[in-house]
């Protein structure tokens, strides 16, 4: 969907025109009251469930939608009664427009030019395309981790636009932790040399390095130590015959010694080949900014005074990330002020990546949450 | 300390020749049984107490040793008591032989070709520094964290030669998450083009961009999330006079807007002037190598089967590097075996750093224990 009329953004700054990838899953129904808007995290995209085909009508390998196992026909968000959105945020890179994209007016590539985003920023981009739609008021707004934050964040900015809301693994703003975590793979990505001042595509580079690192951070804190010790533990890499006689390591500091290691280079190879360093920097910024309660004086329930729709807020047990302890700060602001909140806390072993996973309760969680949304 | 006879190592490799640089506080008695070796960990040296004068007998800045409130005249580990002892490990960078020193025989100096450490190898080049000083038997050997690994593993491989082993916040082994930090942390440095396999002094280039991130990510890991929150939470940098009027951020990517940002940087700009990036990957692997278990089948029990000394272990709360849950396998492997142990968790607040930090019941639990070291 394209968009002429230029957004101003939280920052002072505004996008001049610009345009939103979307999928859309199930039908709207007549009283177009059916909506359910999914809103993602750092790494994800427009394309939320089912797959893609080829010319030749077979599956594209790889081609699920992120959160396909929670959306779709007869799964806990019903695309048999619910009109599901997917949407590409505003400077990601898989569609909407974003800093590898050309300026409108310049022909030139953003690159770091891109004006800086906040959660809220996404939501007014996201309003415009409801409103695109035909769409005045969602059935349900829904996100995990930063796309939590965006669910909270529409409850509050358009508080009559949104019957309901799924917050899961979230919190009401990023602890000095969490912040510190993205400062250092965003120094790994802006001091890597091929990050010339954020116009790489212009020199022609890309800074590889610095997003592998980041991408080993980021995997290292989605995880829980249990499941990396379940998973990896001290496991080393089968390199056969290369362990000399009696020799527990290969005594090596730069090549692979352990799994984890070998997990954790993989996964940064793979994000290095096709996620924009401009956007991750773009992205985890907009996660230290969100901060409802800063304009209320740090009073988190002053600041959800404003909202008016129903809630549900699940949490992980081993989720150091967003911990339970940050649901429950938004659990409890919202008590303050008598709204309807449904919570629930899954003893998952999984860690932050959870909310993507298969356990069957936060699952059913889900369900039976959707179930009782009126149509 | 000057050894001419080579060192062979566990990997198989051997240093050709090596100093030791190593400084002692009080006196030696008579029966020569009073000696307590101090192990360091990753960032530290053989300077463990007190401080050093300039040529006018003025205290030099900053000349503290790293474990000065725990040892010295009428401290928890007391020199006029004790006699103690403080050692640079082999590999590291602040005086002892390491890989930005000279192959005796080549004339090169080593960079990457320095051979990979264990812990076992630091603990065989402590004893012969202590044949020299004719100390057949440690009154005691203590260290916190990785200098933890190296009592432990004196206890083991030396049993007859230590009365008691003094472990603070230390672990059997690390957990995968923790060799993850370590990688990731390997992967900053090793990937930084100012990294030429390592042999950066040959080609008059220094990786602090790698150093820098590797810092930043331990300085993550040695606090806890509350002290962090509590230090910074999400303060912001002050900057006079830069946020525009009604605006809360100054919304960048690249600079520093929150207050722990700033720290990070700076205790990354800090550590990349004078820490040789050889010696970061040497130290940690020697981290991710130790596991004493390993060499039965895991079973920690039997492996301490082979210890005599009598053991404090302290741990604190907080420290989710160095977590109290591995202390407690060290106290019961130690049990199992019958062994005389003391253990003490303390709710410190402060994270991993704790073991060098002033909570007076950490102090006073080993001033209490040092006093019943009998000689």
């Amino acid at each position: 969907m394209h968009f002429e009329q230029p957004l101003a953004l939280a920052g002072g700054a505004s996008v001049r025109a610009y345009d939103l990838s979307y999928e859309t899953y199930g039908q709207l129904n007549a009283r177009r009251d059916n909506a359910v808007l999914i809103c993602h995290a750092l790494n994800a995209s427009h394309h939320v469930a089912g797959v893609y085909l080829d010319a030749q009508g077979q599956v594209l390998p790889r081609s699920q939608g992120w959160w396909d196992n929670m959306i779709g026909p007869g799964k806990p968000l019903d695309t048999d009664r619910f009109f599901v959105i997917g949407v590409n945020n505003l400077g990601s890179c898989f569609g909407s427009t974003g800093p590898m994209h050309r300026h409108p007016d310049t022909g030139q590539i953003y690159g770091a030019d891109f004006p800086v985003l906040t959660v809220e920023d996404w939501v007014h981009a996201q309003a415009r395309l409801l409103d695109r739609l035909g769409i005045a008021q969602l059935a349900a707004v829904m996100g995990g981790s930063l796309g939590g934050m965006q669910a909270l964040s529409w409850t509050l900015q358009y508080p009559e636009r949104v019957r309901h809301a799924v917050v899961v693994a979230s919190a009401p703003n990023l602890t000095a932790e969490n912040i510190a975590f993205n400062e250092v793979a965003r120094r790994a990505i802006v001091t890597d040399p091929a990050f010339p001042g954020g116009h790489f595509y212009r020199h022609g580079v890309l800074p590889k390095r610095g997003l592998r690192i980041a991408r080993m951070i980021g995997h290292i804190t989605y995880l829980s130590d249990d499941v990396m010790n379940e998973k990896f533990g001290r496991e080393l890499r089968a390199v056969a015959g290369q362990l000399a006689a009696g020799r527990p390591y290969q005594f090596t500091t730069q090549d692979i010694e352990f799994e984890i290691e070998s997990y954790l280079r993989h996964q940064g190879d793979k994000f290095a080949e096709y996620f924009d360093a401009n956007t991750y920097l773009l992205i985890t910024r907009a996660l230290d900014y969100f901060d409802p309660a800063r304009a209320h004086g740090g009073d988190l329930a002053r600041a959800f005074a404003a909202a008016r729709a129903r809630f549900l807020l699940v949490s992980f047990g081993t989720d150091w990330r967003f911990s339970p302890k940050r649901s429950r700060e938004l659990v409890k602001a919202l008590l303050d002020n008598q709204r309807d909140v449904s919570y629930a806390e899954i003893d998952a072993p999984h860690g932050h990546d959870a909310f993507l996973l298969d356990d069957p309760r936060y699952l059913a969680v889900v369900r039976s949450y959707f179930d009782r949304v009126s149509l």
